[in-house]
């Protein structure tokens, strides 16, 4: 038995406990963690500072380096949120509609946890902390594949959080941290099927194909966004400015973000200078389709086919003007990697033709792409953004880590 | 671009027309489908008599031919249940509580079609019509891949189906059949994910392991079902004697069937004889235990620890004798294909216990497995009985072959 298959099976074990562990209990568990972060703040602290001077010596990016980085206010942070999910309602145990069935059989599907959850990420410290309390809320037990640039910080959190927990009398594994960081560590925990039921990637597109491609394991597959403004003749304007500066520019490095403006032609000479106004702010990079340059000048740059499927996660922002709605939504359907888009219109038809059409995760009238998000959108708190349509699609809650049984009550029924 | 990408790209088209088509219209497309195989049945006759004539010289056996004969009062039965799917709720376009947010952002989550779904099959083909119009009722397009013995059989009902969609004003290639029977198309299918949404295998346990281990198409996992009866010592033995009879023999080829007696000890002696004398009628073959065997008698063989992992599907019956509640839920949760289980009992705190800590689709108590069923559970009719977690799990009826998508009213909200 490898390393892995020792720690899926230890998973297993705790995954069972977990399942008829009472909301109490594992409430209790998120609170010890939550104090046990706070109260050991010094531990991951000399962790992350590992972490931080090798990232230094291998000439890691700054937004990197910030992306790695814990301090006391940080932890605080991550402490203040375990407390949040633990003040969610418990998602395990619900009977949807138990039914009496003409035999008498009396049937009903009760929310259950999934089991074993593997989740492989990259280099953020409280992704460790947000997804394993959020899988352990559910009842599941987790197992964290995080980037080598974090380990140190990944192993301190991890051993604080196993101690918490094994503290109020549940089970060490139910958390538990792959200790070789390399490719194939990830690969072969891909191919665990006999012990997680569920792998979530959470990174960057490179990250999230490599797992679809290659897992044995069902996947939720999360967060890739190329989202879309559209702006319709009939939208008001400084609205429409506003919503696409809000969605390109609040924070472009996020996967709700803004990546192409589609404009109508009837209103595209008003609007594009007063947008390009609004997001020369930002010194944004504009690639744009032949009319989009007539209008906006020698500045703009050509947009190229690739552009359009490109979630940039930068100043740049492809543009194009189009026909009307059914160009519009032609468009987004081809090239959006189906997370978030808007429209911002006040034609009541062409709104519902919006809704109605557009195939992605969330589907905006008159706001901007920005709120996707499982605290905007009321869930409490999110795993990951699903762009696939099975299982869970769009911001995943608590909710969306369980699975279901048929529970049935017979008296001696037979068919 | 291949066939089968050709076959893909207008499978995706389809899709997104059927994404916007109306209950009625779909309904309409159904009922036209029942007509024209009501009023094409010699085609459809003449196609089964080649397939049949092929099976008979290449000596399949006669319960495989059974299953792949089509006659008069078959096709009444298949028509008869394409205009029962069309009678059934429409489950697209409900949205799950419209909640507002308090920035004044109205949030719903409205159930969609999941898009392109294929059905990778085995040889019977009702299965063709079945599969077909509950994916079209749920507004998806679907591509279908059935055996190879019954190609013409399945090819005369698709045509069917498809000019009677067409009648309506819908795609012809709402439907569609891979018409490469070989393996390679199956391999070639699983591969398909620009165009495919979701692929679920129906057939035996090496059809299913194969595409869960090859597809790139997010699965879902169908049928295999090892399922057990446990007699606990409380139970009224001639319910339970009832009982196991129903779940073994009611038809022992189907995946709800019971495959392993578990009997308390403190009941053994007197339940085992009474058990063996009514499953004696139908020349059952037991596998079990040295404690069943000491019991029974020479008849019965030795159960191997292979033995209590099998789905049988024939008159064989493993056997164990356990200590109580907590070996059984213990052999249960470790030997099942977690497909459907059963307890027999008066104890209350006991039939809990098994309710909460056996993880299966389906958990009964004091009633036979044989009822996970779709039609039973009042889902309608069913696509398949999913033995995963993910998506959907135990009988999947219309509400399964959805997703859903958000939906958001603003006005003019930025973040």
């Amino acid at each position: 038995m490898t390393f892995l298959e020792e720690q899926g099976t230890k998973a297993k074990k705790a995954a069972s406990k977990l399942m008829i562990s009472s909301a109490k209990i594992k409430n209790d568990a998120l609170f010890s963690i939550a104090d046990a972060l706070e109260n050991k703040s010094r531990i991951i602290l000399d962790a992350n500072e590992l972490d931080m001077k090798k990232a230094e010596e291998s000439g890691m990016a700054q937004s990197l380096m910030d992306r790695l980085s814990l301090d006391l206010g940080r932890i605080e942070a991550i402490a203040k949120g375990v407390r949040e999910v633990a003040g969610l309602p418990d998602p395990i145990g619900q009977v949807e509609k138990l039914e009496e069935r003409p035999n008498g059989l009396v049937i009903g599907r009760k929310t259950v946890p999934l089991g074993v959850i593997a989740i492989i990420y990259e280099s953020r410290p409280n992704v460790t902390v947000d997804a394993a309390v959020l899988c352990l809320k559910a009842g599941n037990a987790v197992i964290l594949r995080g980037g080598k640039e974090a380990y140190n910080s990944n192993n301190a959190l991890v051993e604080i959080m196993r101690e918490a927990i094994e503290h109020v009398g549940l089970p060490r594994s139910s958390v538990s941290l792959v200790q070789d960081t390399s490719r194939e560590s990830a690969d072969a925990l891909m191919k665990l099927t006999k012990y997680v039921d569920v792998l979530i990637p959470r990174g960057g597109g490179g990250l999230i194909r490599h797992v679809t491609e290659n897992s044995k394991i069902p996947v939720i597959e999360t967060g890739e966004g190329n989202c879309h403004v559209y702006v319709e003749r009939s939208a008001g304007l400084k609205m429409a400015a506003d919503i696409i500066f809000n969605a390109k520019c609040r924070r472009i490095s996020v996967c709700n973000a803004a990546e192409t403006l589609l404009v109508d032609r009837a209103v595209a000479k008003e609007f594009l200078p007063m947008a390009k106004k609004l997001l020369d702010t930002k010194n944004m990079e504009f690639r744009g389709c032949a009319e989009t340059k007539n209008i906006l000048g020698s500045s703009v740059k050509s947009a190229t086919d690739e552009d359009y499927f490109t979630e940039f996660l930068d100043y740049i922002l492809a543009v194009k003007v189009v026909e009307g709605i059914d160009e519009a939504i032609e468009h987004i359907n081809y090239y959006s990697s189906k997370h978030s888009e808007a429209i911002v219109t006040n034609d009541y038809t062409v709104s519902k033709k919006f809704l109605d059409e557009i195939d992605s995760a969330a589907v905006y009238v008159n706001a901007s792409t920005a709120f996707t998000d499982g605290g905007e959108f009321g869930l409490g708190a999110e795993i990951g953004i699903s762009t696939q349509k099975m299982h869970a699609r769009g911001p995943m809650g608590l909710q969306q880590l369980t699975s279901s049984k048929f529970v049935i009550y017979g008296d001696g029924q037979i068919r």
